[in-house]
């Protein structure tokens, strides 16, 4: 496929853009990573999410070990070119390394941050050999 | 109210951290942006989002010209720390600067971007004195 559609995307000074992966049925908004030129055209190749792991400098290929990959439906690009938006199918129905569907689980209230939702997986038992995918 | 909440976010070398607002009501993600602490406490006082602007180096009081202000109805952190999720009831219905609902516009098919939104408001009956908000 023709990798013009990299050079709308305004890529920050270390080269990365925002990627937020969004459940394309629920709608709900599972978590937000980063990606390099090389993990976005793979994203796009596969169809399988590709981040670039900031914390271990590294491609990212999300659910490698754990299985929880994220089938992307479409991509979408915000008016700045600096943020991505994935529609994905969430495989196993868990994105966050902590056994939670979405990443985003604590919610403000009463001056400090609640946790709203409960542990689906015990992470020990998604990995095997890495801290987080 | 108590500011412990802020202590708990992973603020980036700039000392901001990314925001998504996504429509309470519907479901779709809106925009993202960046805050700063100072932007964060003032839209936790006061129920109104109010982002940190980097092209502008200044606050941004979302829809403070074009009256398209978003109410938050709840902010949701992710397990690192360092995004936001503001769920909003978006005044107007717009909320990208574009005119358009979304400020994902803009879709990848067949290799490059291709909008999928019309203009719902032209730009220049928005604003008065500012080129964005």
């Amino acid at each position: 496929m023709s990798n013009e559609f990299l050079k709308h995307i305004k890529w920050n000074s270390d080269g990365l853009v925002a990627a937020i992966a969004q459940d394309a049925s629920s709608g709900r908004v599972l978590m937000m990573a980063w990606m390099n030129a090389e993990s976005l055209q793979i994203s796009v190749d596969t169809g399988d999410a590709v981040y670039w792991s900031r914390s271990r400098a590294k491609l990212w290929r999300k659910g490698e070990s754990s299985g929880n990959v994220q089938k992307i439906r479409a991509i979408e690009l915000d008016c700045d070119g600096d943020a991505l938006l994935l529609q994905v199918e969430q495989l196993g129905g868990i994105a966050c390394h902590t056994g939670r569907q979405s990443c985003f689980y604590r919610r403000l209230s009463t001056g400090d941050w609640q946790t709203t939702e409960a542990v689906l997986k015990d992470p020990a038992t998604m990995y095997q050999h890495v801290d987080k995918t």
